[in-house]
């Protein structure tokens, strides 16, 4: 039997017996872990130290560097985080809906744990305590597999968590990591359909593109972000211009930050100049269209190519377009959009309206910045992520996307005629 | 371009038609089609005697032929279906939860439809106007592809269904038909990720782990039901007989019917040769671990292998195991079933609770008949099919299932410090 049919059997396994533990097991494993992480800091640093130097001596970016290091003041972060995911409500058990049917059966849709999550991300360490804890909060098990320039620290932390969750009365199968760094592992992770209820791929999109394309375990696809703003004719150009320059400056590198600009050509010649300086002066280089260039507002400006439309920037760039109306920006967006999150700036109701039935976005917003689509920011408790399909959850996922539900009927004799 | 992604793209196009129109448009879309079925029966009867003459022609068996056949009563019954959808409540625009967030922003989650929806299904003409109100209710553009055996039926029927649709204001591409019958099509079907939101095969077990193993696109798995009954020892032997023979025998051709009967080895001596014998007179063959044939209590009764119990007959045929207790049935259930229906039969509250909350089944019942999972027995409605699977939807699916949501959020100028 291969390492991973292993580890997918045993999670299974473990997963029957998180399925029947109590919320308060589950929350008194949360604050084990949570404390084990500080008290076992120094080998998940010296792990960390392993893969940090491993790292430096492939060359890699500091960009990668700065995501892969652990500090105490992260390790603090992630045992917070477990702690305040011990405070949350628990979905579990929740009836969803309920009746008694014509013919006495009582029936309850209840909510339930998925079973079995499968995590594949990137070289992040601070995913792998983020995913056990959720997955451990919502009753799963969690197979992880992060990207291999983290895979000591990976390693250390499920190991910590594991014996913490052991500790605790819960199956030590509960958290489990895939330690072979071969594509292989991956792949076969990917066809186990029959152990593994959900697979979710946290990082960018060549990662995800990859997991969709390979998986036969559904997928709950997350977080590529080519989000809008919108700047309509009946716009209040201040409005516009602090929302567009948030949007897109305020933290460049996240999924929910806007990548591209669209103006009314009815408003732009008088609108965009002072959106473009502001940008200018914020660093950020536009690609933008013939009219947008013909303005002269600023000098980092250069054309932009039908490919910048569809481009998720990730950094200090932004495509710039004027439309003709309305209906070219919803289709514009539909088009070119990822159904993330996308703005309009008006002061027109009709326009409001139509932008907000139309945009075929996870999160479409009238009159404020896209960097609001967050977990936290929209009052869900802890976030999974963000989906950017339409099936099982959309948005910003709380707890209850980590969950399914079950059909409890009671009756006395009831046969069916 | 392919046909099929012309196809594709043509109903994304729809899609985006569909998603703005109103319950009142839609509705009164499914109230022509009616209409359409009915005014149009010749053509469609024409039709499926060419397909009748060439599957006879082929050596199709009596139950294929019976499920491809169309008769008037058969159009009507389609007709009045279509009727009665359109009486359903809309779910479509229904706010699922909302509220105004700290910083002032008014937020709603609202159910949308899905998109673009593909059924690919077998050689039933029936499936092909089920689907196509279903997904015109819940203002969804569909791609059907039926068995190649109806392949005549259903293009008659998609044309009427198209035309009456188009002649009630709605895009006549919401509903559309892949002729091809090459295997190649529905191939090319499942890779268009960009243009179709989800997958939904409707069929037997052969055509979904096909579509599963190879679709890119998200998949629903409906149907596919190895059924339990186990009785408990504190089982009213009278009830497990009359439950037994229900689940087994009223319509042993479909999902919900029981396949498999584990019996408490305390009891089984007494309350299993009863229901034996009901089981032969209802025509039932036997496959029986040792101790049950040992009974000599029937003689249609054979050995049953280890396939057996992962076995789902479709037939009048029933696997038998004598289990030590609840641990070893709903071991045995949460390892050979489907997680379709379970039922336990058992005067006993403690056995009672472990069973409905440790069998990982989509319905699980407490004394009654497995044969009640059903939209229409649920409550629900109209019934898409039934969800095997965890993600997105479980057990009988009504109309929501094909839905997704989106956020909308009106602001006054926020941006996220």
């Amino acid at each position: 039997m291969s390492n991973v049919l292993q580890i997918a059997m045993q999670a299974k396994e473990a997963s029957s017996q998180l399925a029947i533990s109590s919320a308060e097991q589950r929350n008194r494993a949360l604050l084990v872990m949570a404390h084990a992480l500080m008290a076992k800091q120094d080998e998940i640093l010296e792990a960390n130290a392993a893969d940090m130097s491993a790292a430096r001596t492939k060359g890699t970016g500091e960009g990668l560097l700065d995501r892969l290091e652990l500090t105490p003041a992260r390790i603090k972060s992630m045992s917070e985080a477990l702690k305040e995911l011990a405070l949350l409500a628990d979905p579990i058990g929740e009836v969803v809906e309920g009746r008694t049917l014509p013919n006495g059966i009582e029936l309850r849709q209840v909510r339930v744990p998925l079973g079995v999550v499968a995590m594949i991300y990137e070289a992040r360490p601070n995913v792998t305590a983020d995913a056990a804890g959720l997955c451990l909060k919502t009753g799963n098990a969690v197979i992880l597999r992060g990207g291999s320039l983290a895979i000591e620290s990976c390693i250390a932390l499920t190991r910590v968590l594991s014996q913490a969750i052991e500790s605790a009365g819960l199956p030590a199968n509960s958290v489990q990591y895939v330690e072979s760094t071969e594509h292989s592992a991956a792949e076969e992770l990917m066809g186990l359909h029959d152990y593994i209820d959900v697979l979710i791929p946290r990082g960018g999109a060549g990662l995800i593109r990859s997991v969709v394309e390979n998986s036969k375990i559904p997928v709950i696809e997350t977080g590529i972000g080519n989000c809008h703003v919108y700047v309509h004719e009946a716009a209040d150009p201040t409005m516009a211009k602090k929302i567009v320059v948030n949007a897109k400056c305020q933290r460049p590198s996240v999924c929910n930050a806007a990548e591209s600009l669209l103006v009314d050509e009815s408003v732009y010649q008088t609108v965009l100049p002072p959106i473009l300086k502001d940008l200018e002066e914020s660093g950020v280089t536009v690609f933008a269209d013939e009219p947008t260039r013909a303005l002269g507002a600023i000098h980092r400006i250069e054309a932009a190519t039908d490919a910048d439309w569809g481009t998720e920037y990730h950094d200090l760039r932004m495509s710039v377009k004027v439309v003709s109306g309305i209906d070219e920006a919803i289709k514009h967006i539909n088009t070119y959009g990822t159904q993330h999150s996308d703005a309009i700036i008006t002061e027109d109701y009709a326009a409001s309206r139509r932008f907000l039935h139309e945009v075929d976005s996870a999160a479409v917003y009238v009159n404020a910045s896209t960097r609001f689509t967050d977990g936290a920011e929209f009052g869900l408790g802890a976030e999974i992520g963000i989906s950017t399909q339409k099936l099982h959850a959309r948005g910003p996922m709380g707890l209850t996307a980590l969950t399914s539900t079950k059909y409890l009927l009671m009756g006395s004799g009831q046969i069916r005629e």
